[in-house]
C-alpha cells in the first residue's frame, strides 16, 4: 500500500521530470521566466547592492560594479533558485519535503527556502565541506546526512532518500526554475546599471555548474545585448572555458585540488550549457594563489567577506586575466561562507 | 617677510576660526547644511546601502536594518564630514595643505578627501596606529607624522605644523563642516527608511567625539522626529554616557584599555556635545568581549568586515542592552579598517 500511495502522490510535471532526472530536456527559461521569479523573490531575497570602490577602480584603470551576493540570505545567491524552484511545489509536495546534494551553498540556500515555506529538507552533503556551511545548514533546520565524496554517490543516496520518503528532489543547477532564479541577480544588474546610465562592457561570473551564468546571461542579453559575459573557473575545473572553446561539452579532471570549494562541478549540466554555449563570450582561469590575493584584497580594500568560489571573478580581473578592451565591467561576488581558519590564513599571509 | 606672508595668508573665517581653536563658538549645522553637504558628496561619496539580515532579525526578534559605513570611500564614514569639510576651501587654502591628528579612520577620510581635491596633506598620527589605517594613509598620498600618545600632544604637533606651513587644521570632530557631512550618513538613513514605510524605533550610533551621531541625529531628528537616537560607546570611553546622565560634559579615564582604537575620545566635543546633549535618547555602553562577538558574528553571519570600533552598535544590539520596546531599529556599522592579525584573532575566537 505504502508503494502504491507514493508513485500515486499528485506530484507536478515539473517535479516527476526533475524525479527521473530529464531535466535536461526541460525547456531552457526564457527572459520572462525570471522576470516571474522577480516576483516570487520580491520582499523575500536581499535585492543586493550594486557597489562601487573608487579604490578598485583607480587600481584596475576599469570602471567596476561590484555585486555582493556575499549578502544574499545564507550567504550566497543559492537561495534565489532555490525559493524559486520550492515556492512553486504544490501542497502535496510541500509536506513530503524536499532533497538536495551539494557542498554547501546551496544547502544552505534550499535550507533557508525551505524553512521560509514550513517545508522538511534533507541535505546530503560531503564529510569535507566546510564547517560554516555544514553548520549554517543544520541551524536553518535541514536534516543533514554526510557522505565520502570519494567512495560514495551523493546523487544515489539523494534520490534513494527521495524513494523512500516521497521528496522532491532540488537538482543545484540544471534546472529550469533553479537557473531562472539565479538570473535575478542578472536582472538586478541590468536594472541597477540602467540606472546609472551606459550599459556595461562585460560582466563575469563565477562558474561550477553554471547556473548562475545562464540566469544572469539570459537576463543580461535580454536587457543589455552590447554587454559580453564572461565564465570564470578556478584552475582544473576549468571545464566551461575548454567547452566554450572546443564547442561541446568537456569534462574536467575531478582529482585536482582546488580552495574553491563552491566550483568543483566537473562538467557544464546539460541544460546549463544549452544556454551558455549560446550567450557566453568565453572563459577565464584563476589559479588558487589569485583567488587567495582576491579574497584579501576583499577584506583589506573592500571590507566584503568572499569565499574563494565567490571571489573567482575579482582574482581574474586583480591577477590582469581581463581583456583590456572591457572598461567598464561587472563581477559578481558570488558567495562568503568560509571557514575563520581558511580566512585567517588567506588575509595573515597576503 | 616670511612671517608677514603667512599671517596675510586670506584664510576664510572659517578656518581662520578653526586655526584660532575657537571652533566651539561656530554654530552647529543646521539641517539644510546636511542637505548642502549631501549635494557636495553627490557622485563623489558611497551612497551606502541599508542591509537587512534575516538570520539577525531571527536571533534578536526585531526588525534591524544595518547601514554599512565601512563600504564608504576609505572604510569609514569619515570621509564624508573631511570632502565636506574640504571642498569649501579657498584656492590659497588648498594650495597651503591641510593638518589633521587621528589614530586612523579621520586619517584615511582626510587623506582620500585631499587627493581627490589635489590638496597636500599631512596627518599625524599615534605610533600604535593599526598598521593597515597607517599604510593606507600613506598610499593615499597623504604625508604620516608619527607620535608617541603618551609622551606628545598631537594638537601641539598639528598647530606647529599649521604654523610652519600655513595648512588648514582640520578637526575630527568638533567643527560645523565636519559635522554636517557625517550627518549625510543620517540623511540617507532617514530617506532609505522613508522609502520602505515606518520609521525607526531606534537608531544606534557609535560614539567617540560624536561628530557622527552629531550629525545624524540633526538629520534624524528633522526627517524622522519620532526615531530614539542612542549613541554607544566602550567601557571605560563611556564619556557621552555619562555626560548625558549627568547632564554635562563629563571625561572619561584615559588610562583605560579598549580594543575600539577608533573611540578612544576622553570626552564629548564642545560642539558635539551642544548638539548631542538635546537629541540623545542615551548612552549604551558594551564591554570589549561584546565588541569581539559582534565582530565575529559580522563575519559569520552578514559576511562584513567590521572594525572593533565599528561593532559597537552591533554589539548592543546582540548582548541584549538595547531597550526592548524597539522593534524597529538602525545601526551604524561606521567602519572596517582592522588589521588582518586582530581580526584573525578574533573571529577563529569566536
Amino acid at each position: 500500500v505504502a508503494e502504491i500511495l507514493k508513485v500515486n502522490l499528485p506530484k507536478t510535471l515539473r517535479t516527476l521530470m526533475t524525479d527521473l532526472n530529464v531535466q535536461a530536456k526541460l525547456a531552457a527559461p526564457q527572459f520572462q521566466d525570471i522576470v516571474a521569479a522577480a516576483n516570487r523573490l520580491r520582499g523575500t531575497a536581499v535585492h543586493t547592492p550594486l557597489l562601487q570602490s573608487d579604490a578598485l577602480n583607480a587600481l584596475t584603470g576599469r570602471e567596476v560594479f561590484i555585486k555582493p551576493e556575499t549578502l544574499q540570505i545564507a550567504g550566497s545567491f543559492k537561495f534565489r533558485g532555490a525559493y524559486n524552484r520550492l515556492s512553486q511545489l504544490n501542497d502535496i509536495e510541500r509536506k513530503a519535503g524536499v532533497v538536495a546534494w551539494s557542498s554547501g551553498n546551496h544547502a544552505q540556500g534550499v535550507a533557508a527556502a525551505a524553512a521560509r515555506l514550513n517545508i522538511p529538507a534533507t541535505i546530503v552533503m560531503p564529510a569535507d565541506a566546510p564547517i560554516i556551511k555544514r553548520d549554517n545548514t543544520i541551524a536553518l533546520g535541514a536534516k543533514v546526512v554526510g557522505y565520502d565524496r570519494l567512495t560514495e554517490s551523493r546523487e544515489a543516496i539523494s534520490y534513494r532518500i527521495a524513494e523512500e520518503t516521497g521528496a522532491v528532489v532540488v537538482p543545484s543547477f540544471d534546472d529550469p526554475d533553479i537557473i531562472a532564479g539565479q538570473g535575478t541577480c542578472g536582472l538586478e544588474i541590468a536594472n541597477q546599471i540602467g540606472a546609472l546610465g551606459a550599459p556595461l562592457d562585460a560582466l563575469f561570473v563565477c562558474c561550477g555548474g553554471g547556473g548562475l551564468i545562464a540566469g544572469c546571461a539570459i537576463a543580461i542579453r535580454e536587457l543589455s545585448p552590447v554587454t559580453q559575459i564572461y565564465s570564470v573557473e578556478p584552475e582544473g575545473y576549468d571545464d566551461h572555458a575548454r567547452s566554450l572553446k572546443s564547442g561541446s561539452r568537456e569534462r574536467a579532471d575531478t582529482n585536482h585540488v582546488s580552495i574553491c570549494d563552491a566550483l568543483l562541478a566537473p562538467m557544464p549540466g546539460e541544460l546549463t550549457w544549452s544556454i551558455n554555449h549560446r550567450h557566453l563570450a568565453g572563459g577565464l582561469v584563476v589559479s588558487d594563489d589569485e583567488v587567495r590575493a582576491a579574497v584579501a584584497y576583499a577584506f583589506n580594500s573592500l571590507k566584503l567577506v568572499v569565499e574563494p568560489g565567490g571571489a573567482v571573478a575579482l582574482a581574474a580581473l586583480l591577477a590582469g586575466h581581463i581583456p583590456a578592451e572591457h572598461r567598464r565591467i561587472g563581477i559578481v561576488l558570488s558567495g562568503g561562507n568560509v571557514d575563520p581558519d581558511l580566512f585567517s590564513s588567506i588575509i595573515i599571509s597576503n
